[in-house]
């Protein structure tokens, strides 16, 4: 991977470049996407300011204080860029409600948003180099995620953290206007500092990763500008990143193939339920099923749901005791499809939900089949209703959703958490992100995020 | 090693009741070496507060400023206590200079003395306390980085980091008065956030991970002192840190066995040069053989260092070109030692010193024996003079140092880099540490770290 023959050979290298490329061109289509997945992770960020793990990240930097340099959810003043990074990417992820990219399994904007928002303030850049910093990031967090790949994934790292560092730093250098060189620094630091483990799943701190990603893209970011030494090949180097970390060897042959004509983030799928990406095929599924055939819970024999074994320790908490281990279990949150709970909405992922006898009733029927020939954005749902009827829908979320669906769908999300005037009131906003300058734009932005906005 | 039979069952747990234990008897020996930890970790912090990561880092967290928590080297003002952790773990490991531990491979000090300074000064905590924190702390790395054990470290990370971080959340946990569940999951937070590669050694990273993991340290606390909930298990669990960073299996039966009679701690190295620790059992036999025989470089045929051959990767550069490298290049330390070069004085590690004639065409000379029989604290040096006598002599680290001994050596060095007036006014201030109430003691300190001290 490392030997390339035309330099820059390395992963590290190549995506330092492609973070500081100014010549870079974006596609409309990638950036129309890039708009929708920061409206949507406003969107979370903002409905999920009041969660316990964005609180107490929130109270820490609070006292803390410092130079006024970004936003932050919740917050009145200004804090440091690098202190509002973490309490931003927690934030933002706190409702695990955030978009899902699939070529390396991890929230590529949680991670990202946080740093290029904060260092976009600290700067005053426009509004546009803000949203080129944003999609320049989640790219390299794809790329760089791709390549390390589901081996990474499947060692027990979580790639919202790991991934994310490499996209958060790509982003703030490239709003620092550091040289490629510098890039590659801030990249190898991050290599460093990137970390974030699977096992974490159901607490606090599977958030807080993001927060982590976003937080350690910003400091290597800023390091890297005062002349921070790192080995700058650390993704890939010999007992780099990459080796000691899982990745499978030669998991993409070029990973940056296919730049700038095609960003792989115009893939990444957008959430319109509150709770794992992973239950989101079956729950699709189950959906249609309970519409197409008219099934009330009393009709519910048996469920079979076939779903990708990579999965199984990921959303699969058989008896979920909290709202948060609800969101990671297949079974109840299937049991909520069918028993027509809004898994949309927020509310319905609580503490109490976990001790509903007729949702746990439901969800002890559900069997989940791991089938390796299931990809992990599809499904197989089979129900079997209490007159024995055989009833069967199958979903792949990769397939194509047209922009205006997927912009209606999200705009009704978001419609759901924050009501409609303020939808509208951010839609407007985001939508014409490029054209705002500094001065117009942050104190926008600041009032979006400290919930003083409509 | 998390399925015991008597609760606190796993080490994570384990780990949290003793960093919390309120009635734990620290013996009159640990004490002793402890001071005399600090003495050299602030020393030598002192002495690299001017080098290019501290200022780098100094000027990160200088531009962040915020509430005026705790002092760092080098700053006039106080910063937040996360901030001055990063900072100060950056300075104190600057210059490589700092002790070791070899029951983990890292250097203990320099990532939990900035936590618990930190967190002390915010807490305004007696020095008794401080002390006792510190000394739990770094006993925390050493147990869970021992029981990490060697496989950690020879996948390829920074114990200095990764194990650091388990003993900076010790330590700031019992300043900050958690109690055993709360400590647990600090201790399963910094899991989570715990990192540092050792491909990194020879940059600034190196030094900067005994920073990440001292504000790791403190973060962990602070964020598990407001509520943060993490897995609570995280370093043994399934797919938790052990599982997924190369940790043998079962590396010690029981971690914290010989505890409270029994501190590892009291094993710590103290450094009498000034480059990694794993050249030093080769430079004091080679600095024995010049004196036994009067040895002149001219006199110098070959010489062939037998050592352990994990160091290898870690301190074998060949060609060194910059001062930071040759603190890692055996052949060329050993060189120095045999051109009468004094190791111990920091200027001997310069760029410069790098392209010395004498000095490359001896290093030339230096055979690297790589022996599993060796052990990684020991070497056999042997040297084939011009004349054609072979001298050889074996030096173990291990072997006991009187208490007498340590001190007087340690008062050399911080002699040589202090002065002798500071390195005294040094030593009384740490020696009094443990009867000083926090209102003297806090200044005094911030006058020694902001340099304003004799």
């Amino acid at each position: 991977m490392t030997q390339a023959t035309s330099p820059p050979a390395g992963i590290t290298a190549r995506a330092a470049s492609l973070a500081v490329d100014d010549s870079l061109r974006f596609s409309a289509d990638a950036l129309a996407i890039a708009r929708l997945s920061i409206y949507d992770c406003l969107a979370v960020a903002i409905a999920g300011a009041q969660e316990p793990v964005s609180r107490t990240v929130r109270e820490m930097v609070r006292s803390e204080a410092g130079a006024p340099q970004a936003s932050a959810f919740g917050l009145a003043q200004r804090i440091p860029a690098r202190a509002a990074a973490l309490l931003n990417g927690a934030t933002a992820h706190a409702l695990d409600y955030d978009d899902t990219h699939f070529d390396f399994v991890g929230h590529p904007s949680v991670a990202v948003m946080p740093a290029a928002l904060a260092v976009a303030e600290q700067r005053q850049a426009s509004g546009r180099a803000l949203l080129e910093a944003f999609l320049t990031g989640v790219e390299v967090t794809c790329r760089v995620g791709g390549w390390l790949g589901r081996a990474h994934y499947n060692a027990g790292f979580h790639q919202t953290a790991t991934s994310g560092a490499f996209g958060a730093a790509a982003a703030a250098a490239r709003l620092l206007g550091l040289d490629a060189k510098q890039a590659a620094h801030a990249l190898g630091l991050a290599a460093t500092r990137a970390s974030g483990l699977k096992c974490q799943f159901g607490t606090m701190a599977k958030p807080f990763h993001a927060g982590m990603a976003a937080s350690t893209g910003v400091e290597a970011a800023t390091l890297a500008s005062l002349g921070f030494v790192a080995r700058p090949d650390a993704i890939e180097c010999a007992a780099g990143f990459a080796a000691t970390h899982g990745a499978g060897q030669g998991c993409m042959d070029d990973p940056f193939a296919g730049l700038p004509e095609t960003f792989r983030f115009v893939d990444v799928q957008h959430k319109f339920h509150a709770c794992c990406h992973g239950t989101h095929p079956a729950l699709e599924a189950l959906k249609t099923l309970r519409a197409r055939h008219g099934l009330q819970a009393r009709d519910i024999g048996a469920i079979t749901l076939a779903i990708a074994p990579q999965w199984l320790p990921v959303c699969c908490i058989a008896e979920p005791a909290t709202g948060l281990e609800a969101k990671f279990s297949l079974s109840l949150t299937a049991a909520m499809v069918l028993a027509g709970v809004d898994t949309a909405a927020l509310a319905s992922f609580s503490d109490a939900s976990c001790r509903v006898p007729a949702l746990m009733e439901l969800a002890r029927r559900v069997g989940i089949r791991p089938d390796p020939a299931v990809a992990d954005t599809a499904c197989r749902a089979t129900v079997v209703t209490t007159s024995g009827a055989s009833l069967s829908c199958s979903v792949e979320l990769g397939d194509p959703m047209p922009y205006a669906t997927r912009a209606t769908r999200l705009r009704g999300k978001v419609e759901a958490l924050l009501g409609t005037q303020p939808a509208q009131a951010l839609w407007d906003f985001v939508e014409t992100l490029d054209t705002q300058p500094a001065s117009d734009l942050y104190p926008r932005l600041h009032a979006w995020m400290a919930g003083d906005a409509a």
